[in-house]
């Protein structure tokens, strides 16, 4: 393909008019940002303070905790504002990259616009379901006796949803905003210096993640502190504070909800597009899937906005929301057990944990900061060692900070060493975090020796580079999988072993123990997600770099940071899959707390002896084997109606983007709506069966051991997809860098075919498992109800 | 490739002398053949018949189910007979066909012979670890109770390993012995007619089919007679019989462990083979894979041999062995809980089943005949129909059977109606054997539309095919465990309200239901393997006829069958695969009785809510992966070595065979010690940490749930490679028919990527997984002891 490329038979494209025009009439503006935005600032400010003041004042009322919480999050808030301006006042460059700029805006909002206008309406029949469900369920003794009736608690638990569906749909607009307008900002600063356009990325990143992180955390204490002083809780004959977590379930269902759909969508769309371009390129023009003149390019660049800082927004905001709740409700039920005086501390723990993560993350963005000569052109450093100090610095701060947060909160006169043992889990999380890092870069970078094994397998043929990249990312799973069964059982042994003893004397503090690990292990979520939404940006501005054809230094730059950003985005899904691994188990414990309370019995067993149990679980792994395969298949066939467009007069940009667009959004329902169903099926069939053959809770357990496999099966699967994703986009790349024949070789050819394989499963596939399993997790806690 | 052929750019190869030379000096017997064909015909039978005399003794002391068994073996040894030497009596044509067979045979048996001794050296190494293991163990009460002192049963285990593992090697054996005399034999009559072609490779498959069941069953019942006489079972005082299948153990485990070795050492053999020959035509010298002047044809048809006959062979022999006795433990478990007066029917169920499989699968067998004139040359028949119509009959049979069974054996006075409710979870298993072969069929025969929209996709190049590959197979377990699903809870059910009752009153018979089912799917075994035996050997003749330059119209019988036996290997796999999937719910099942046995207290639940034991889960997926994962890059790096060989002067077969040999020997070990010693390693330090932790039969537990978790995991992962495959392959021949282009066109040449993908996965990595799923049941089974 190359070869014909150089001989210049590709006259008539080459004289082509390279144009990106708009892709729709109007430029669009959401309303509520229209509004935000023609409000005369000093309004704004005093509407905002006086909705802060409404919020302060609740949250006073609840708990000194949550006051400082909001706290730290308004001034997140304000810092992430800072960090807008500070980006937007960059230049946007000359105007054939803001032209470019513009088109991906255009796509990427546009495909937004469709995409969650699809999601919303699903989510508004999934909440009349809820509604319904819930209107037709009998409450919990703790709520009747609190005289919460079943009315109210349905309200509670739709609106809970729909808050989290709405403050994730937020937190995926937030993400995808800021990266379509930092990309060309980026582009146009690398003209001038690395370090600049370094740091604006990671400043237009930080932005997104501060947002993200600080909207769950705000969410939920907001959420809390209402039903805290509306219920009135802990005074007498009200509900109890330990029971309130429960109530927030929905909210959690909410964001994973929108983030499956997200991720789904956004990943087709984006690895369509990319897989489209590379076909479009090689089957029909001969020509490169970066080049100008391949009709898909645009709708590649587009997908790396709505695939990657989207979907992986929202996925970081469910992650996080889904872990805080479940560790809520945790530490509400071992406060029960221990007959904890004030069990605030516990419940209110994970908040704090996560506020200080806002800190001590910014104090790591801020860190990376420009060269004292940023006009003229410093030599290129490595941008992976300055973002690898900035996260070496969160990562020692929120080693202090966690310590301090323990301290503070879980200490308790009932166990004075307590505190101390459950910093020790925080420790084993973040332990737990930067090993995983580690694992990733090692199958995964070309530094190491599988990448290598991989890029040497390629030199005899498609097949065997195929077969190696397979057998590189199953066997990946092996060290990720250790890691965890260490942590889980490190963290559960240093909870029981905290003194904490329930009321016949037994030690009780394990499960709240791996809770708290996954907490260390999320401690530093925000600077995580900055370096994952910096490989986007990066990628975009080299895309930009590349099409309006700037000189070679600057694209030296940008592919500098792009194989930055390619690392680090292998990584954080490193990072996102094990802690999707320890929330999991966690939402599990919870559930079964749950079922527990509605059942009016204890639920502490998921006996896998039991056929019906076994076959529950049988089901579950088959549901993540199935999700796969049609989240595969889905890249594949988009990618298909891509190609089977006729391009002939010129390449329309705009044509492909809404092809790629209304495909994806087609092909994201099957998947989804799979992991929604089934669980609900399955649940209502075995809860009918156990009626019948006189199995109590049979719907109940069938679920939990469905879960379970699923959250199983769904972690290896994941793993082995992303790295293998991972390993042959590098040994491509290495391959490039000249080894074993470089580009063009037979060899480049072979390494090529895995890329392309890759895609689909580290972008579309991979990290729509990270957020099934946790939706997993959540909808079963929400539908618990109806498997009863 | 091709063109480069046609073009006639290969004249230093066209014009080499094609000669296949003697592998070793002096041909090779072994032994006990050479003793045996050294003697007088009528002398061996006197010996015979001396030795059933006694056999005879000790089963009419035993029970007169027994003498039964026996008897049916015994002619069905006797049929056996009479098919080989109506086999051999065949003519091998001309010398140069038995040239190239003779070259087969030697690599067949010089390979079997190195891996069967490097088998052979580590089933000794285990069975001392097993003898020390037993010797330093208690024994249960009930092994006290009966006099039975530690020694005694340690010897009894060992013994039983030791003879499993020998009748899996001889069972080995005779699948090889007479595949590679009958290849040469069907090309020969390939020459004369299809008919004739046919009816030789399906009553030699017959042949090694009828050896390999009848020796499970005989063997089994053999142990099972000796040791009721010798431990003078059911008088007073010594052992129940209940309690005797516990003893048998070992037997199963003997042979699944020596099928592993089997099927890994012979599955990366023949698939190495395979796509060195492959890489060697593609990258050395533009040859196709199949012909003489590569190198590696030889090794590729050795591996036919070694792979499929031997190993597969070995694999049914161990699916046979471990199904009679988990459902000899089950059956005995049950009857004892049920007061049964006499358990011995119950026990001795799945022994009459297998001898009644002997008789239908044989009247199966010989109901393929040759046609009335079969001197002339008949057109073609579908022989896929004439082997239906010779399935559809035996099934029918094994209804009518299986029904007279249960009510023979299964008929007890204290729940009239049981028998007929077992009969009904017979069906279910049968039925279940029939789905699993239809939806296999669905997914990987080019007539239905999987493979097609596969080949489709092959059409946009070498990644959409892997792609669309992968995802079809992980979509095509999504049936598979529905059916499964299905049948474990309909068979429950079934064997539940059976109206058998314990000492409290409760429905008992639920798990011995789902043993029954599984007797029902495998009580067509015999047939089954026929089946899959044919397809190597008509793989083959094929290439025999091929390499001797046959003419057209002998080619194109040869061709049929072979495309047949890829139909027929192909859905035995489903076969071998649901089996396994059942029947490891019985091993199961199984070991938590010898657990509570062990443990003298009640092992009825395993909770996957405990941190350890999803820990333990957890791990056991991960196995999976990581056993799936070294078997496919063991092929890889076998076909390495083939390729990195210098074949400058002459295609050196011999060379060839050897180097493949002995990679295939040194990769088999790696992920055949992480099967075995990852269970032990696992249980062990369990075991510890509960010793410390204060958890009684923590070691237990986690073993089962690892257990459970690679079970399911083992299912899913051996259907994905399986099918994905079984439809790479047949999207390749569907285009080589002419569709998309043809040989020759891109799309062809994409799907020879996908093909060359598949074939370590459906050939080494996913049979290994079968054997792996069942040699993990009977590893705890025997390993039980030390996990307490």
């Amino acid at each position: 393909m190359d070869d014909e490329l150089e001989s210049g038979n590709l006259r008539p494209y080459v004289d082509r008019p390279r144009t990106f025009p708009n892709m729709r009439n109007k430029a669009y503006n959401p309303l509520i940002f229209r509004v935000l935005m023609g409000i005369n600032v000093r309004v704004l400010l005093t509407l905002l303070l006086l909705g802060f003041g409404v919020i302060f004042y609740i949250g006073a009322r609840t708990s000194p905790i949550i006051v400082f919480v909001f706290s730290v999050c308004i001034i997140s808030f304000l810092l992430s504002i800072y960090l807008t301006k500070w980006v937007l006042s960059k230049d946007e460059g000359p105007p054939e990259m803001v032209q470019i700029s513009d088109a991906i805006r255009d796509g990427a909002e546009g495909f937004f616009r469709t995409q969650y206008g699809t999601i919303s309406k699903m989510a508004l029949l999934l909440a009349l379901v809820i509604l319904s469900i819930y209107l037709f369920r009998s409450p919990t003794p703790q709520q009747e006796s609190s005289g919460l009736g079943r009315s109210t608690s349905a309200y509670i638990t739709v609106a809970a949803f729909l808050l989290g569906a709405l403050c994730s749909g937020i937190a995926g607009y937030v993400g995808m905003w800021v990266s379509v307008r930092a990309n060309v900002r980026v582009s146009s600063a690398a003209r001038r210096s690395a370090r600049e356009a370094l740091q604006i990325a990671v400043r237009a990143g930080g932005f997104s993640a501060l947002v993200v992180v600080g909207m769950a955390v705000i969410g939920i204490a907001i959420l809390y502190s209402t039903f805290y002083v509306w219920l009135r809780v802990d005074s007498p004959g009200s509900m109890k504070v330990i029971d309130l977590p429960l109530l927030l379930v929905g909210y959690g269902f909410g964001a994973s909800f929108v983030a499956l759909f997200a991720q789904l969508g956004g990943g087709i769309f984006t690895k369509a597009a990319d897989v489209g371009a590379d076909l479009v390129g090689k089957v029909e023009q001969g020509i490169p899937e970066d080049d100008p003149r391949n009709p898909a390019v645009i709708a590649d660049l587009v997908g790396d906005n709505v695939g990657d800082c989207a979907a992986r927004g929202a996925d970081l905001f469910e992650s996080i929301a889904a872990e805080i709740i479940s560790a809520m409700i945790l530490g509400g039920t071992m406060a029960k057990q221990c007959k904890i005086e004030d069990p605030s501390g516990f419940i209110l723990f994970p908040l704090v944990v996560h506020s200080f993560d806002l800190v001590i993350s910014s104090v790591g963005i801020l860190s990376i900061r420009g060269t004292r000569n940023s006009g003229s052109k410093s030599p290129i450093e490595d941008p992976m060692a300055i973002l690898q100090k900035g996260y070496n610095l969160t990562i020692v701060l929120s080693v202090l900070t966690f310590g301090l947060s323990t301290r503070w909160l879980l200490y308790t006169e009932r166990a004075p060493s307590a505190w101390f043992n459950f910093a020790l889990c925080g420790l084993v999380g973040i332990i737990t975090a930067y090993v995983f890092v580690c694992i990733t870069k090692y199958y995964t970078d070309y530094k190491h020796e599988p990448v290598r094994t991989l890029a040497l397998a390629s030199s005899t043929g498609h097949g065997t580079n195929i077969i190696a990249g397979v057998s590189l990312g199953l066997e990946s799973t092996a060290l990720p999988v250790l890691v965890i069964s260490l942590s889980i059982i490190s963290a559960f042994w240093l909870g029981q072993t905290s003194g904490l003893l329930d009321e016949a004397g037994n030690p009780t503090g394990g499960l709240f123990g791996t809770a708290v690990a996954t907490m260390g292990m999320l401690s530093t979520a925000a600077y995580i997600l900055t370096m994952d939404m910096f490989g986007p940006i990066a990628d975009n501005a080299g895309g930009i770099v590349e099409m309006s054809q700037q000189p070679e230094s600057v694209r030296e730059i940008t592919d500098v940071l792009d194989a930055v950003g390619n690392t680090t985005k292998a990584t954080t899904k490193g990072f996102a899959i094990g802690s999707a691994a320890l929330a999991s188990f966690l939402l599990f414990s919870a559930y079964m707390d749950e079922v527990a309370a509605f059942a009016q019995e204890p639920f502490k067993q998921v006996d896998i002896a039991i056929p019906e149990v076994f076959v529950g679980g049988l089901l579950g792994s088959m549901l993540i084997f199935l999700f796969s395969a049609w989240a595969c298949s889905a890249v594949g066939r988009t990618a298909q109606e891509v190609v089977n467009e006729d391009y002939k007069e010129k390449p329309d940009y705009g044509r492909c983007v809404a092809i790629v667009a209304s495909a994806s959004l087609r092909e994201m329902i099957k998947p989804g709506a799979l992991a929604i169903v089934s669980p609900i099926v399955v649940g209502l069939s075995f809860r009918i069966l156990g009626y019948y053959t006189g199995h109590p809770l049979l719907g109940a357990k069938v679920v939990a051991a469905m879960l379970m496999f699923a959250t199983v099966s769904g972690i290896l699967m994941a793993l082995f997809l992303n790295t293998a994703g991972g390993a042959w986009d590098n040994a491509k790349k290495y391959i490039e860098t000249g080894a074993l024949g470089g580009k063009g070789s037979e060899c480049h050819k072979a390494a090529v075919t895995g890329d392309t394989v890759g895609d689909p499963f580290k972008d579309t596939a991979g990290p729509s498992l990270h957020v099934l399993i946790k939706m997993l997790a959540t909808i079963t806690l929400v539908m618990a109800p109806i498997f009863l």
